[in-house]
């Protein structure tokens, strides 16, 4: 017997020809239309989704437009505190925030294997309206395409968005200078963990959890405070280290971070311990690195504070002129620990 | 002995640390940033992408974009007159191009199966980098994943994309008039049987070629003409029959096509009869349907015909206040024929 999911019980899944996905809800015909009259449009309606073109008409005003695309392959596709629908709302969100942004428009394509069932799908796309209405973005075109079982696995989600950038707001990982200090929005490694857990089958006492979230709202708020943000990312795939890595060969400075000021839960702590993995490695899906001049750092980190997704925000680190490309980690113990790019994952199709 | 593909002897695929393509090529570590340096930057480098930030920074005139995206699975992944590369930039900048908007950037989402031929996807590359030349469409922004070998069939790409659409251009399935003409820029169902053909081994004597092309500077060619086209949209998945039947019902009109007006290749009409498939059904990825008052309809046509991917566009019907809904062919014997929209496609995967 499955779990009682609350939001089927509210929103059960519309009745179809079908009870599972056909290799025609991808060919364009009737099963196509039914689909998206019943499945999609209820969910995303807007007037330009609604319009049922083959592209959505935006109005923008004149200026600078972030875009950003990311495909989701996240296995399972429900996992403790998120899943693939909330996970690509938010990924793509957060890549277009990072840019000081506003997310706009979304775009979404679907690529579901023959036989996923109908109530499947239907709970991703539940997920991913929910995950929508918080960051405030449309969901303005999409396409859909089925591919036979043994194909692909289940469902994969890809989505594409635009965002209005803010005049005076100059974002980017070549702008890092020595003296900037380094924010962490929150604790480290909670999504990697939660999806590694999850599929390995491990239980642990404690309920980890992914931190899937949308940022854009904390970006706006930080950005109220100050314009002069001089880079900021989200260190998703890779984790902080990558991340990390990034900015001080993009910008060519050093980075130092401290052992003692990461904010690491204690229980995905433990499952870090226990697996033998770096939690400066794991994926992270709703956390944001910001690096900003020192005279800022305080305003900005106490407007993090009093935002939800920012309460745990920190001063971890800063750049400094010394071991330029380099990132280097303050031990506990007082050494320096060289924080090297990782040559891959730890765990394959984490997002 | 695989056939010697020219462009494989003036570029190379790059020497990588794989031939293969690992699951932490897309793991967001030292490999991915490998596959960025080698493969994807010399194809499509440009200031946008190379600057390697998770968005692309675009500036944009205030007004309407157009925004599309469409996820691409055909399989084989090359086959008589194209591949997955060009077919992922065409149809996006065709899909962007239907609304009168000059397509101008893309963003580009590969899920690949582990175990992929480094050589394959170099070939898609390149094909790719061809098209987005010829349809002057920039690649901005990128993602890549990477599933475990048997949870995805080789290559799947997403791309979407933006467009600028001109001042005074309004296209729409909703603005047929009874009077319009009904223009087709080409022959019907070469995409669709030449995958069709080739899948199924049937070997014809004469060799059946995909359409794949851009439709862009058509459309900007058409435009210039006249601003008063009514509605545009390229007959992919589902053909001819199910854009008709979508534009008959969004605007509550007749539709009236002459069967003997139709354009089929000799041999594409050969292949349809041996395979009992009706052209009107079958995929194309390089012509448009275009619905425009009969005043504008020679000057259009003329243009048209002088494109190279319109050489063969002609008059193939017109718009009636008769049997609103839908769309009826007088048949070569006098008779009249509803043609439905289809339930689903012949054949899965052909775009």
């Amino acid at each position: 017997m499955s779990a009682i999911i609350p939001e089927s019980l509210s929103c059960p899944c519309p009745i179809t020809q079908h009870d599972t996905i056909q290799m025609a809800h991808g060919a364009g015909g009737r099963l196509s239309a039914e689909l998206t009259q019943k499945l999609f449009l209820p969910r995303f309606a807007n007037p330009a989704l609604s319009a049922l073109e083959d592209q959505a008409m935006l109005t923008v005003p004149s200026g600078r437009l972030a875009f950003s695309t990311d495909s989701f392959v996240v296995d399972p596709l429900f996992f403790p505190g998120g899943d693939i629908g909330d996970l690509a709302i938010n990924g793509t969100v957060n890549d277009i925030a990072m840019s000081g942004a506003k997310p706009m428009y979304l775009s979404v394509g679907f690529i579901i294997e023959e036989g996923l069932s109908m109530e499947t799908l239907h709970r991703a796309l539940l997920s991913m309206e929910r995950a929508a209405k918080t960051a405030e973005i449309a969901i303005v075109t999409g396409d859909t395409k089925v591919v036979e079982k043994g194909q692909c696995d289940k469902l994969f989600i890809n989505t594409s968005g635009i965002g209005i950038i803010p005049d005076g707001v100059e974002i980017s990982c070549r702008r890092l200078k020595p003296g900037d200090q380094i924010l962490l929005s929150g604790t480290l490694a909670d999504h990697g963990m939660a999806i590694m857990t999850t599929r390995k089958g491990l239980s642990f006492q404690s309920h980890l959890k992914s931190d899937t979230a949308s940022l854009g709202k904390l970006v706006e708020a930080m950005l109220g405070i100050t314009k002069n943000i001089h880079a900021l990312r989200d260190p998703t795939r890779g984790g902080l280290a990558t991340t990390l890595n990034e900015f001080a060969k993009s910008s060519n400075v050093g980075i130092e971070i401290f052992e003692d000021a990461l904010p690491v839960r204690p229980d995905v702590k433990g499952a870090c311990e226990v697996l033998g993995i770096d939690p400066l490695y794991v994926a992270n899906e709703g956390k944001c690195v910001v690096v900003l001049p020192k005279d800022q750092c305080e305003a900005v980190l106490n407007e993090m504070k009093s935002h939800p997704v920012g309460k745990d925000a920190c001063l971890i680190g800063e750049v400094t002129d010394k071991n330029p490309g380099m990132v280097i980690m303050k031990t506990m113990l007082g050494a320096n620990r060289i924080v090297d790019m990782p040559l891959g994952e730890q765990l394959p199709r984490i997002c």
